[in-house]
């Protein structure tokens, strides 16, 4: 195991441990982190204890005076930090700014939250830490006081609550967290969601957000040219969350214990963003070919169909379900082995649905579907769309971001023939959640799609160029400011592999009987799943997928994950499953 | 104008002054920082000189060296500041976690970028500052560098970045932004933010999010017996923003100058929050009177009719649209003087649609109308519900905090009555942007309506108890943690007042003609918004209503703002526009 980090010791390393991955003694370990670092970096570091110490400190102050010297670093820990001492005890948010001289008690408990961020942060990248401390919801319910009273608390209060809150959370940004798609904690990223906290406002008009306007339109424009559309023209906009996944060669190679495969990119899980770009997708098809339907609704359009493969993100059904369509007018395109559309199938069902009297209006092709990450034809899929006069789109949730990639990009060939694309940022390219984008060609349809002109908000008197007022052309009323962290991490980097595999117990090994076979190890992920988690060491998901019993699929877009980590893993799952 | 700021000094109160707000010189301005604050904290104000040279920054680095000692701040001054040199120009995004050794780099980079926040946050309370730099935005493209190169930048770079953004950001938490809403900067809230950023996860499942998804259960339930559900039961959703508003005696009062009304609770803009939330009301509305739409879409369905007040937020529309159901379909009820729909023409309008053959399914009463900031009365609109079987939904987006006022709560009584409610903390709570929650009172419903049993998503056969996995009851498939924020700052705190007018110049008021005076009045808001922009001293909205021509329309919810600071703003108003 890499040594890298260097004040939670483990077992061996630190002959003075209780085996609990606590430092010798906290004195001890305030000298080694002043020692290691210079300027304020010890106190900082120092904040760490504190973490560790939230559940003693969550359920009884510890600002005991006794123990501590005049001048502590609010640690609780007799130490040599020199951070100035802060009684924040006595204070409440009321006099925090904009309170009269609340300048300095608001810098001052700022830093404060800042330093058990810090300390947060180089703990999560530790491994010698827990990926995550689990208990059970009503367990967890009982370990803290997280009822909402009428008394308001001190910041003391406050800060306790902030850290009792990262000591349960899960370190997404561990090197061995595996369990979704949007792993790793970018720190450029991050600093950019902080200004965006900071600056919090909003995406609805130039005039309450001349910046993050400007910036949605330079990226949203730079990815319209990375498509390949002409001269980056078209339109789009970032939106609130979903995602959808390439495996190429899953389920075929064999270990002795582990069906495997190694992919360049791969398995998506979908836990984010990319459903409602999905859904502006499909609700701008629909207006493209009968805008009535904004003002009479669906009784004034013939029967829709839209078209997906039998692998693509549920979102598509949920969609067609919220816009009236209903989901037994999504029709499922079956795919190959590898989880790729096949364009026969497709064609065939769009004939067949037009004998049927219905019209289809929209195709999702997929890059990087949800479970094999397989990436459907899409030249082969464009030809078809243009023959038949139907929307294409493509859900490029967690594939759209192999654009950037020279080496892989020609797996989202055809791409550009495409009337739009959801694209999520905060998967593969690791942008903090949430950041997923919409692009569509044709400029102009959002607006009128999704425009209701309020003129107490729109006012068309004002006294500089509407076209950078967003609002009226998104779904929702106002957005929150999801571009800057793209946007700052995009000037700051201009990668990623994946496994889906089943761990075979040596008793499930042994047995002949295929039938049984596979339903004992069906239980295999669920139990080894379980076990990771009270554990705490390492994350990884599980699922079935269609006559496929529960196998792991692992993401590696954790930039902090190493060969060591993933042989971690396999180890992990061996020693936890073994006995099943 | 109250002495509340320190460094940045005006006209007679600096006469050292260049009178472009500038402090007297670097040393001098640090130097009285130091002495103000104990701590770290003088060196944190020391960056805020960065916030003012963004510009020059952000042309050309000014990392020279030579002006330097070698002991600077970084503040790129030669000043006492005690801040360690920080050398971000040899740095990549590469060098930061989780590069090896690089937890030190880390901690400096992200601790400047604080400093870059701390010294805005200080500035956005100081009354001496302008509310905005105000740009046009083919101007502020040439400003800055903001395009998105091929080739990596150095932290420096992502640093002056940060700065520039900042520097051409809207002061939202500015005493004297009065534009929005949203209003103001809450410590505890923005402490909570830069927290959930860093936790950086997902509300999809108590898997990936425990403490967050148990906080969002223990806060619906909260809001839920604040509503007046028996035991808090039911369920509900934090869901990705719109908004919608009291001026309870609007336009009626008169000034020489301004006919104005002073309210409890005012007028909202809506410019986050809610339109989806609201969205979610109405699909869940239909989908418990006709399951049988979510697979067979509207055409399984009669035609549908959703009623809401005229004065309601263009999301019932929006929403209408979206699902298929069409905004020919969304009755307008009409409303009193004051803004409040007139229960006797709801049931009408109800009574009419079913002679039509339609069905009533929806009726969106508002808790503080968008313009006026109306209260719909809820308890006659309830009996009418009832009457008819119609789902009750309450648009609480902007009043709906007032249901926390032991005051005020009675403007929503009824509201145990409604099916289902919208309630936007973000907006009169101050709970940074975005936090809209939607309650329902059927428990299980919205699960019901949405999922889609992704099996690769949502287990059945994982550990623990599923009922706290809520993704599959969401539209969009993941969802950001918008929780937080809120919780804490109810943690922290167990307040409003609004104001519309208009401002009458010299020469408008002395027109006979009243078509030529409400023609002239019409165009005298706008202007006096534009010049108020570019001097950037104070922002206020403005907007026509019905037949009333361009009013401005004022929120006091920004906990900053004095009385001095409101006439300022009339003040300045008129100064602007007198000559009109």
């Amino acid at each position: 195991m890499a040594s890298h980090g260097f004040w939670f010791t483990q077992g061996g390393e630190n002959p003075a441990g209780n085996g609990s991955q606590s430092p010798n003694t906290p004195r001890a370990w305030c000298q080694a982190a002043a020692q290691k670092f210079t300027g304020g970096i010890g106190s900082k570091l120092c904040a760490l204890l504190n973490v560790g110490e939230a559940e003693k400190a969550s359920q009884a102050p510890v600002k005991t005076g006794d123990e501590s010297p005049a001048e502590n670093c609010g640690c609780n820990k007799p130490c040599d930090c020199s951070k100035a001492p802060a009684c924040f005890s006595d204070l409440y948010s009321t006099d925090l700014l904009p309170a009269l001289d609340g300048d300095a008690k608001t810098m001052n408990f700022l830093q404060e939250v800042v330093d058990i961020l810090l300390a947060y942060i180089v703990e999560s990248f530790d491994r010698s830490t827990k990926v995550i401390d689990f208990h059970y919801p009503n367990e967890l319910l009982q370990r803290n006081n997280w009822e909402l009273s009428d008394e308001p608390e001190t910041l003391d209060d406050i800060l306790i609550s902030c850290r009792a809150t990262l000591k349960y959370a899960i370190k997404t940004a561990h090197p061995r967290y595996f369990n979704q798609l949007s792993t790793g904690l970018d720190m450029v990223g991050l600093a950019a969601d902080w200004l965006t906290s900071t600056a919090n406002t909003n995406m609805f008009t130039y005039e309450v957000a001349p910046v993050f306007v400007l910036l949605e339109y330079v990226t949203l424009k730079k990815m319209r040219e990375i498509i390949g559309w002409q001269d980056g023209r078209g339109d789009g906009i970032f939106s609130p969350g979903k995602a959808a996944t390439e495996c190429e060669a899953c389920f075929n190679s064999s270990s002795e214990h582990f069906w495997s495969c190694s992919m360049s990119v791969g398995v998506s899980d979908d836990t984010q963003g990319g459903a409602i770009s999905n859904m502006y997708a499909m609700l701008l098809a629909r207006y493209k070919m009968f805008p009535e339907v904004k003002e009479k609704g669906m009784s004034s359009a013939p029967r829709l169909v839209a078209f997906t493969s039998e692998h693509s993100h549920f979102s598509i059904k949920k969609g067609a379900a919220a816009l009236g369509i209903g989901t037994e007018s999504v029709i499922c395109i079956k795919a190959d082995e590898r989880g790729k559309m096949i364009p026969s199938d497709l064609e065939r069902r769009i004939i067949e649905a037009k004998q049927k009297g219905c019209v289809p209006f929209f195709v999702s092709a997929t890059a990087g579907t949800t479970v094999y990450g397989a990436f459907d034809p899409l030249i082969a899929i464009a030809d078809i769309c243009k023959k038949h006069d139907v929307w294409m789109h493509v859900d490029g949730a967690w594939g759209g971001s192999l654009l950037m990639s020279r080496k892989h990009r020609w797996k989202l060939n055809g791409v550009e023939r495409a009337n739009s694309m959801t694209w999520n940022p905060h998967k593969m390219m690791a942008v903090p959640l949430q950041c997923s984008a919409l692009l569509v060609r044709e400029e102009g349809l959002m607006q009128s799609c999704n425009q209701m002109q309020a003129c107490y908000l729109f006012q068309q008197d004002k006294h500089y160029d509407l076209s950078y007022d967003t609002g009226d052309k998104a779904l929702q009323c106002g957005r929150h400011v999801d571009i800057f962290k793209l946007w700052l991490m995009w000037r700051a980097k201009p990668q990623h592999t994946n496994v889906c595999f089943w761990y075979l117990p040596p008793g499930v090994r042994s047995l002949e009987d295929k039938v049984e076979k596979m339903k004992r190890l069906h239980k295999v992920a669920p139990v080894i799943k379980a076990r990771m988690m009270e554990y705490g060491t390492t994350m990884v998901s599980y699922q079935p997928q269609g006559d496929k019993v529960n196998f792991f699929r692992m993401v590696i877009s954790n930039p902090a994950a190493s060969f060591e980590d993933i042989d971690f893993l396999i180890e992990e799952i061996e020693r936890l499953g073994q006995d099943l």
